[in-house]
């Protein structure tokens, strides 16, 4: 056996152990009983040491220097390897007395965010998070180390790898000097016209279920190889071949459920799509967090907020809750799923402001990392950053700087994926309408096949074959340019 | 650390892996969607290999010596190395590549019995079969070495650890003998009477369901802590803390799902009730398959077939079919539950007729193995055997020697489980009723409380602490005796 495949048969048994991690992660939130949580976590917690036992086996180092001696792999089995060196410098970076401290005070922290959240209390959580910012610091120093890349770019390389600071800093520069203009602008646009009317409900679930069913199958979601579930939080979870997609519902407002379950769908039919040669081996697997991000924003956000989309699926919305009268309209549904706001929220923004709250924490968590910004003066950086960047100041720290989960959990680099996933996914759609021209006519009666047959071609069979960057030039002919989304916002917001 | 706690952190940790392993395996038969199957295969292989390297690692054995020279260990303590020692005695007495060529074999001669059985061919699995029955006692042979047993012992002791033959022997022939005229006593007083009624259906799953959550509410079932679901072949799976039963519903019929819920109730119970503070380690779980089945029978067939209980769940039922008349009457309702009839089908058969079946495949496989029946033999000797035992003969294989799994799947030694299970139910009930008076009138207005207060005093919250056989005589003051049993069906089937 040569050196190359032993690793694949040890990368084989890594992936395995992650499918049954992500299976039971589905089922703890999508069908654990709550006396389940306490044997459910002691599963996983040693599922992660298998893992992480098998990944840091004192062979593997060896063996990855062996392999990449070897003149007969071929561009796959090449991939596979850096993907392998990647995963395996990123696990044995940090000792692991470490990772075990910056886990537990992540957890601590994470707990007491939880209270101190609705309690609009950021002195309670502000030790802890002290804590787990300072164990965060000597986490990327070590891993900034054996991966020759800055503190931040060790911990973006996570989440989204090979990542640069040089290339987010100049598309969130080019992004944040236009958007308090044009977010001004659509909302001076939407005040000369009477406001979009929201559908009257009930909603009753199974209608809602039936219909989001239906929609997923004209996407191309195979219910053969996947499910339609509820949890507290949406998410898409399982694996390749059984992709468990998450939804809830409101009864007084349908569209919540719908749109998420477009979004899920979006991410399903990524990790649905990628290579099945290469299943349960690091380059099978998906390209990163922003790519990924990108699917599920160019099925929500590109296709089916889409004036064509909106025009289609606006009487199978009124068959499905026996609609009537000029709410159920596709000229009122459109402009309800376009509607822009200033607001405090980050999960609650539209396409339009969102980034901007992104673009808000990737400038306050590098300025953290690097001790340019105290915790103790997060909440006024942040109201001042909102007021720049949004227009508006909250006027508490729940909803300012205490309500995204990710710092007081530990992840830090994980924000700019949001806004990046936006950006590839209008550059995506772009080159893609213009690739197959049957692709916007295909969305306007309902039938996706053709954008899913570019996105199977472009981007889900690639897995990890390329880094981020050069799969957006490949599929779209340049790099990544924040232009094109702006101009996305323009065309969608400020045209006639 | 001492042996023993490094011995408790090692198993602790294969604990995980299996409940890890039952919870995905639960999944397959309740959520999986079809597409599924292969990478669940895989996952499971690859939690099978890491708990087989993790008891078999090297340093295993020398533990185990040096643990049990400790003379610090408490009786919970001891019983757990006991059975630690079992475990690690049976993953390391079959050499790997037989272990390997059995799986390979038992899988292959499975797929062809699933073709053969409809098809009422034997002579199509024969082959298959003697291939799995070779190295069955090849298998058995490497066991009993290792393990100070008889071939037969070797591989009943995977199940029911510590089961000796030649009490099986003695507690089968009593029961074997008086089978044949109990029968037919019991259908000659049947017959004197009209038949009891089907009440007619439809009875929509929705209210079959309601009444099953119900009934297991009142049995002491946990909805916290356990769910209940749809599968094609009912069990009870997952964890102690997170237990999962299913069923299956028929239209037509609810005593089938409600029947099939109150015996997975029971294991369900056992499983819940087992003590806590051993949870994923070897003395925490269920004591085998036997006391297992007593659990299931004990709520099933001991008490939920009882009179008194009928009496309580008659206006139940009414009540949630909307039901009237005398179909609906406890008499009827108890006539049905106690309906006996020779028939070809085990999985079919009652609990007077049951033992025949199960005393047949015990008589068989121990001369399969032996040496003493020839494959090509099977078909003959087993309808001889039900011409003795059950009264009938087989028109075909299909409903004869091809009629279950176990051996065409490798599964030796397995069916007396279910008959001892059905002896241990009646001998424990009998004891539990004598033990607290509140028992039986308990039941008779659908209290289960002082019956499974009893339970997880006796069986449940023992776990693996004693030897089933002594685990019996504690909780009932004697030996395991077929005369309860016969005494319970003289008193049920007979009596005035």
């Amino acid at each position: 056996m040569t050196a190359y495949r032993d690793l694949e048969k040890r990368f084989r048994r890594l992936g395995a152990i992650g499918e049954a991690a992500g299976m039971l992660q589905w089922d703890s939130a999508a069908q654990m009983p709550p006396g389940g949580a306490e044997a459910r976590a002691e599963q996983l917690a040693t599922l992660k040491v298998l893992a992480h036992e098998a990944l840091t086996h004192p062979a593997v180092g060896d063996l990855l220097d062996a392999a990449e001696q070897q003149n007969d792999l071929d561009a796959w089995q090449r991939a596979n390897l850096r993907e392998m060196r990647r995963q395996w410098l990123h696990a044995t970076a940090v000792p692991a007395d470490l990772v075990d401290a910056l886990s537990r005070a992540a957890s601590e922290c994470e707990q007491i965010w939880r209270k101190a959240r609705p309690a609009n209390d950021f002195a309670a959580v502000m030790p802890a998070l002290s804590r787990v910012l300072e164990l965060t610091r000597e986490a990327a120093a070590a891993k900034a180390a054996r991966l020759g890349k800055s503190p931040y770019e060790a911990l973006l390389d996570q989440y989204e790898p090979g990542a640069e600071t040089a290339a987010i800093d100049r598309l969130f520069a080019s992004l944040a000097e236009s958007l308090p203009d044009l977010i001004g602008r659509v909302l001076d646009r939407q005040a000369a016209a009477p406001p979009p009317r929201e559908p009257a409900g009930p909603f009753p679930v199974e209608r809602q279920r039936a219909l989001a069913v239906r929609l997923m199958e004209r996407l191309g979601f195979d219910f053969a190889h996947g499910r339609l579930d509820v949890s507290l939080h949406p998410f898409c979870g399982g694996t390749p071949d059984d992709v468990r997609i998450t939804t809830r519902y409101d009864e007084t407002d349908f569209r919540q459920a719908l749109m998420g379950v477009l979004h899920e769908t979006g991410h399903a039919l990524y990790e649905r799509g990628l290579p099945a040669a290469w299943r349960r081996q690091p380059v099978g697997e998906a390209r990163g967090m922003a790519v990924h991000e990108s699917q599920s924003l160019l099925v929500e956000m590109q296709a089916c907020r889409s004036r064509e989309f909106t025009e289609f699926v606006a009487p199978v919305l009124r068959e499905a809750f026996a609609g009537s009268g000029p709410d159920w309209d596709a000229d009122n549904l459109y402009r309800l799923n376009t509607r822009v706001a200033r607001g405090f929220i980050r999960v609650d923004a539209d396409e339009v402001t969102y980034p901007a709250h992104v673009i808000l924490r990737y400038r306050l968590e590098r300025a953290l990392l690097a001790g340019d910004l105290a915790v103790a003066d997060l909440p006024g950086a942040w109201n001042a950053g909102m007021r720049d960047l949004v227009g508006i100041v909250p006027p508490d720290d729940r909803r300012g700087c205490l309500q995204d989960i990710h710092w007081y959990d530990g992840a830090f680099a994980y924000f700019p994926t949001y806004t990046l996933g936006a950006m590839i996914a209008a550059q995506l759609f772009d080159a893609a309408k213009r690739a197959d021209p049957a692709i916007l006519p295909g969305i306007a009666r309902g039938d996706f096949a053709p954008l899913l047959s570019w996105l199977r071609t472009n981007i889900h069979g690639k897995g990890s074959l390329l880094p981020a960057a050069e799969l957006i030039e490949a599929a779209t002919g340049r790099p990544l340019d924040a232009a094109i989304y702006r101009r996305h916002l323009e065309g969608r917001y400020l045209a006639a």
